[in-house]
């Protein structure tokens, strides 16, 4: 495996107190870099210290989006150890994502490495307490000067490291979200699948809407004939129908998302029924109606289990279990987060081991 | 009108010989830069010595592609004057792009005014031979440095311009096309309408293939059905029937094309019937067969006119016009390049003047 070499930061910086953490706005002190030339492959891996980088205004990236980019996360146990959650299965979806955005394979091990180095020397950023976490971005941009339509020759591959604070800092809230009829983020034979920038771009206009109207996401329908379930903006969707758990198949138009993964194996192992199928959103507005919708939650990285409290389409709106959390919704967070934070043991191989300190 | 503050650079390239411009590789000594924060709007139009700037790694342009473009290009008449071609028109579609992506809208005069002393600056960079151009690339991209999708609160435009050589150095050469059939590009309430990185994302895999069995470009059909014709990658497309010139109707997933408003209107000058309606692949096939498929070309800035030579669908092709330049094709070509061109008169009011020198 090829070295990595590492510069360190003059100065460190500080990890703020756990309630100033929020998402996404604070970096930590050092990145990993990798660059990669037709003809040379992917070389330079590195550790460099956390900034700005120079970019051709004329770097492809800008002008036709071809990139991708993952999101995982590390946590501090309660014994101080640091582990990483699903690692290597973020790390095989971004090369699934570059196979689809016609990006070079990257070696998932040397990125696994890479990426455990990277946390070792910023350890001190990894916050501790409940629901905090230390988020992670690897990404890749394609970097070539050129104005002009084609797989690019040279890309950037970096690792970014964010610590985020606890989503539910009060407890569990129930969200309200718009299910979507007029725009549509992806469809069969576009990029859905990946983890690539034109996705959520095509989701800001709708995200938009739905947010001034008073729901905090919006639920995307098929765009072919706007009417089965793909998923919530950066979430999956799950429903509970008479003790079934049901959710939308991998279709080739949503994302194979990690924590929907998580959330089918344990279900099954706790003895659910999980059935992955096409369901529409009127089959869900007729259950309900029926009185057999008895949950609905997202499941993504940032939020694990997010509970659906009501839902709104075409004007009419449903509220599920009471805009109460469900006993499912739950457990499923509850038993997840502590597989992550170490508090249970790691019987389905999750966990990736970063270092004791 | 905001004042546009000028640095320039310490040293000048110089223009390569014609033959060696190719397309898009080599830019000029300066660029056209703006910022924009929320709450302060637009600021600090400037022109600076063209390169590299600084981006933060968790800038949002490379993670949710928040981005815009155009492309249109400006040509150095016979007698020495300077011209872009329907400028106006090109940054009203970079506002319309705007919004569709959900980003700010810039004052046009303000931009026109800032090409055009850009544009003077680096006048020395505008090649003459017949063909060349100067191409002009305007540009949005988002760049709050936060990972999280949002609708951004910053943002950057730039405008970098390019010399560029004869798109048909040696003549008209008719295109070979695959009529994509597993691919989307974009779907009705998508950002096909916009000219978006997204778009060119999403179009990178087919193309690939494409050029691989030998096809140019692709020309895409649309999402829900997979039989009307939509565009080719960065052209409309335009197919001479009976006498009658068709292309697909402006459908909200495809490219509103200043080439092909210019088609659409020099053709109807000429007293030729033009029709803007749906059109299956289905319908071209059957004509074709009947023989009454006189012509096919694409229309965009790059090569302006496009005469397509063979169409490959679902593994069965078919030649048009023997594969050789049809009679209309040319001749709208050399009429619009004419007047790009300066070599008669702008009757339409596509000219705008830079300057004399
Ligand atoms: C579009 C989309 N769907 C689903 C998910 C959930 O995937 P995961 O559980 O891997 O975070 C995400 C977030 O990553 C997402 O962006
Ligand atoms: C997708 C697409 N369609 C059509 C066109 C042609 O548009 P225009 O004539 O404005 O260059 C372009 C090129 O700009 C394009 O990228």
């Amino acid at each position: 495996m090829a070295d990595i070499a590492v510069t360190l930061a003059d100065k460190r910086g500080t990890l703020p107190a756990d309630d100033k953490l929020g998402f996404g706005k604070i970096f930590t002190d050092h990145m990993f870099v990798m660059d990669y030339e037709t003809g040379k492959g992917w070389f330079d891996a590195r550790i460099v210290p956390y900034g700005d980088f120079d970019i051709s205004p004329a770097a492809m990236v800008l002008h036709y989006g071809q990139a991708i980019f993952e999101g995982m996360k590390a946590f501090r146990t309660e014994d101080n150890r640091i582990v990483v959650y699903r690692p290597v299965d973020h790390l095989k979806r971004f090369n699934n994502s570059a196979d689809i955005l016609s990006i070079p394979q990257m070696d998932v091990d040397l990125l696994h490495a890479g990426l455990n180095k990277l946390i070792e020397i910023d350890k001190d950023w990894v916050p501790q307490s409940l629901g905090t976490s230390l988020y992670i971005r690897p990404f890749v941009i394609s970097v070539d000067p050129f104005v002009g339509v084609k797989v690019a020759d040279e890309y950037k591959l970096l690792i970014i490291l964010s610590p985020v604070g606890a989503y539910y800092a009060s407890g569990f809230k129930p969200v309200k979200i718009k299910v979507e009829e007029h725009f549509v983020r992806a469809v069969k034979g576009g990029l859905g699948e990946a983890k690539t920038p034109a996705n959520y771009a095509a989701s800001l206009k709708a995200s938009e809407e739905a947010q001034k109207e008073g729901y905090t996401q919006v639920l995307w329908l098929d765009a072919l004939e706007q009417k089965y379930i793909e998923e919530v903006g950066t979430m999956n969707i799950f429903f509970k129908i008479d003790d079934e758990i049901i959710t939308p198949e991998l279709n080739g138009s949503i994302l194979n998302g990690i924590t929907r993964r998580s959330v089918i194996q344990v279900a099954q192992d706790w003895g659910l029924k999980v059935t992955e199928r096409r369901i529409s959103i009127d089959e869900v507005y007729a259950v309900h109606a029926e009185g057999r919708l008895q949950e609905v939650f997202g499941s993504g990285t940032a939020a694990v289990i997010s509970p659906v409290g009501e839902l709104s389409w075409k004007g009419k709106n449903i509220v599920i279990n009471n805009n109460q959390t469900g006993a499912t919704s739950q457990k499923l967070f509850d038993y997840i987060t502590s597989i992550q934070q170490g508090r249970v043991a790691d019987k389905f191989g999750w966990i990736g081991e970063v270092t004791k300190i």
